[in-house]
C-alpha cells in the first residue's frame, strides 16, 4: 500500500493566510525550520496508479500539482486522472472543499458519512460535479467498504467509525446546546486497508478524545495518522490567536495528561503520525523543545509529501 | 493604483487536473514556453498597502503565498491582513470559492450583485464567513460604489455593469430554456477607479458578446482586462476535451469576425490583457503563431505575478 501525506497542516494551512503568529511568520520568511504545509489530506494506492484521497483540502490544485503521481498522464487520453475516489472524513471545510476542484467531469467516487452527504447536497456549490459523473455513497458505520471508481474497486478497504468530536464550526447549533449539535457520523475515524497484501492502517484526523472503544480499535496497529491539531489546550489563548480551547474546537491536545502522546503509551502502535497541526503548535518549529519531546515519545510530525509504503 | 494580477488562467487553472492536452501537459512536465497559471482574480490597492481581491478564486491561498503583499504582516497584531474587500463578478466557482480560503474571522467587506449573495445565502458552507467580521454587500448596476473594509473607504470606486454571459454552469436550468435560465448580474463587468488619482480601468474577465452600450463603455479606455478564455469558438471541440462551444459556455473568442480583437479594434483602448485564458488556448504556448498573432494585435496575454500601476 501507497500512502502519500498530500497536506498536513490544520485548517487555514501553515502559514494562514491572516496570521502573524512566531510559526506563521517564520514560515512566511522562509526561515530553516519552519516548514510551510498545506491543509490534511493523504493518498493512497493499492498499486501505485489508481488513488484514493482522504479528505479534499481547499489546496487540493496544488497538491496535485505537488504530487506527479496524482497528475493527468499524457498516455492517450486527453482528459483523465488517477484519483478514482475521494473519502471524506467530516463536514469541515478543510475536508469538503476541494471537491470544488475536482469539476470537469472527470468520474470518480465520492464517500461519506450520511452527515456530510446531506450538507454536500444542501450545498448546491457541490452540484458543479456533476451526477453523471461523480457518484456519492454513504459510507455505513463498522461494516468494511471496499471503495469503487468509476471502473471498479481500488484494492483499498475502509471501514468508518464514529470518533468523539464536533459538527462543523459553520453547522454549529447557534443555540449552544450541548455539543452545538454534534451528531453521530460528524467526526469519523478510518481504518483503511488493502485487502491484497493483508496490511492495514489508521487515518483520524480529528478527535476529541481517546476512549475506550477507540483504544481498543487502534491498539497494536502498525501505522496510525492523528490529529495533531494543539500542542497545549490552551496555546491559542495564551498566544492570543483566538479565545478558544482544543476541547471546544473538539481536538485533543498532543500534551499534558489528557493528551495524545499519553493516551498512546500502552497502545503499541508502532509508528505513528500527526497530521491536521495548527499554525499555533510549537512542533511545526523544527527545533523547538515541544518538538524534540513529540519525537523522542516515538511520534512522527506530519509533513507534505512525505511517503508510507506498508 | 497598484493592479496585480493574482491568476490569470480559466476554471481549473492550468495545468487543469484532469487534462494532458498538449498544453497542459508541456506545462506540467515544465517545458519552457508553457508558464503555468492560477484561476483568474486580481488585487487592487490605491495606496499599495491596503487591497481589494476582485473575484476569490479557489487558488487564493497559494496566490495570497505567492504575493507577499498580500500576506498577513509582522506589524505586532498578531491577526491581520491587507486584503479589505473581495468584489465578486459572478457566481462560478472559479470567482467564489476561494471565499472558503479567507475564515478565521478576519474582518473584511465581500460586494456582489443580488444574485451572487443569494448563492452565497443559499450554500451554508459560506456561513464559515463569521457575519460578524465579514459584511456582504449589495452591488448595485451603473452606480459607482466606494469600497470600504472594515476600517472605512480603500480609496477605490467600483462601478458594476451587466455584460453578455452565461449563469454558472451549477445553477443551469436543467429544462434548458432560453440562455439556460442565466438573469441580469450573472455575469458583470466592472469600471474601477481610484478618485484620488482620476485614475480608472476595466475588468471584465467573463463576456459573450461586445454589444453597443459595452462598445460604448470601455471606448477609449486607458486599460482593460478582459475574457481570453478561447482563441477560436470550437477548439474544445476540435481539441476533443469538451463538446462545447465558447458560445455555450458564455464566452465569446479571440479571433474570427466576432471575436474579441476584432471587437476592439475600433475602440481605442490603450493597455489590453486577456485574463481568465483556458487551458486549451494556444496563446497560453509563448511561442505559438496565435501568441504572435494575439501580441501583433496589441493584446498583452496576462501572466500570474504581471503588476501593471496607473
Amino acid at each position: 500500500m501507497y500512502i502519500r501525506i498530500l497536506g498536513s497542516a490544520a485548517g487555514g494551512g501553515f502559514p494562514q493566510w491572516n496570521c502573524s503568529c512566531q510559526n506563521c511568520s517564520s514560515a512566511r520568511a522562509g526561515r530553516p525550520g519552519f516548514r510551510p504545509r498545506t491543509q490534511t489530506s493523504i493518498a493512497v494506492s493499492a498499486d501505485g496508479d489508481s488513488w484514493a484521497i482522504f479528505n479534499a483540502s481547499p489546496d487540493l490544485r496544488q497538491q496535485i500539482n505537488e504530487n506527479p503521481a496524482l497528475g493527468s498522464k499524457a498516455d492517450g487520453r486527453l482528459r483523465n486522472s488517477p484519483i478514482k475516489a475521494a473519502v471524506i472524513t467530516g463536514g469541515d471545510i478543510d475536508f469538503i472543499a476541494g471537491l470544488l476542484h475536482l469539476r470537469e467531469l472527470e468520474p470518480f467516487t465520492v464517500y461519506a458519512s450520511r452527515r456530510v452527504l446531506d450538507t454536500l447536497a444542501a450545498n448546491s456549490v457541490f452540484n458543479v460535479l456533476d451526477g453523471k459523473a461523480v457518484g456519492r455513497r454513504e459510507l455505513p458505520f463498522d461494516k468494511p467498504v471496499d471503495i469503487e471508481g468509476p471502473a471498479g474497486p481500488l484494492g483499498i478497504r475502509v471501514e468508518c467509525f464514529d470518533v468523539p468530536g464536533k459538527v462543523a464550526l459553520y453547522l454549529e447549533d447557534a443555540a449552544g446546546g450541548p455539543g452545538f449539535g454534534t451528531h453521530k457520523g460528524d467526526t469519523i475515524g478510518l481504518k483503511i486497508s488493502a485487502p491484497a497484501s493483508g496490511k492495514h492502517f489508521f487515518y483520524i484526523p480529528g478527535c476529541a478524545r481517546v476512549d475506550a472503544p477507540l483504544a481498543s480499535r487502534i491498539q497494536g496497529a502498525p501505522l496510525v495518522f492523528f490529529d495533531g491539531t494543539l500542542f497545549t489546550d490552551d496555546e491559542m489563548l495564551k498566544q492570543g490567536l483566538m479565545p478558544k480551547t482544543g476541547a471546544r474546537m473538539g481536538h485533543m491536545s498532543m500534551s499534558g495528561p489528557d493528551g495524545t502522546i499519553t493516551a498512546f503509551e500502552r497502545l503499541g502502535v508502532a509508528r505513528k503520525i500527526f497530521v491536521h497541526i495548527n499554525n499555533s503548535n510549537p512542533v511545526l518549529d523544527d527545533n523547538s523543545p515541544e518538538r524534540k519531546a513529540v519525537e523522542a515519545a516515538g511520534w512522527t510530525v506530519g509533513e507534505d509529501g512525505m511517503e508510507v509504503r506498508l
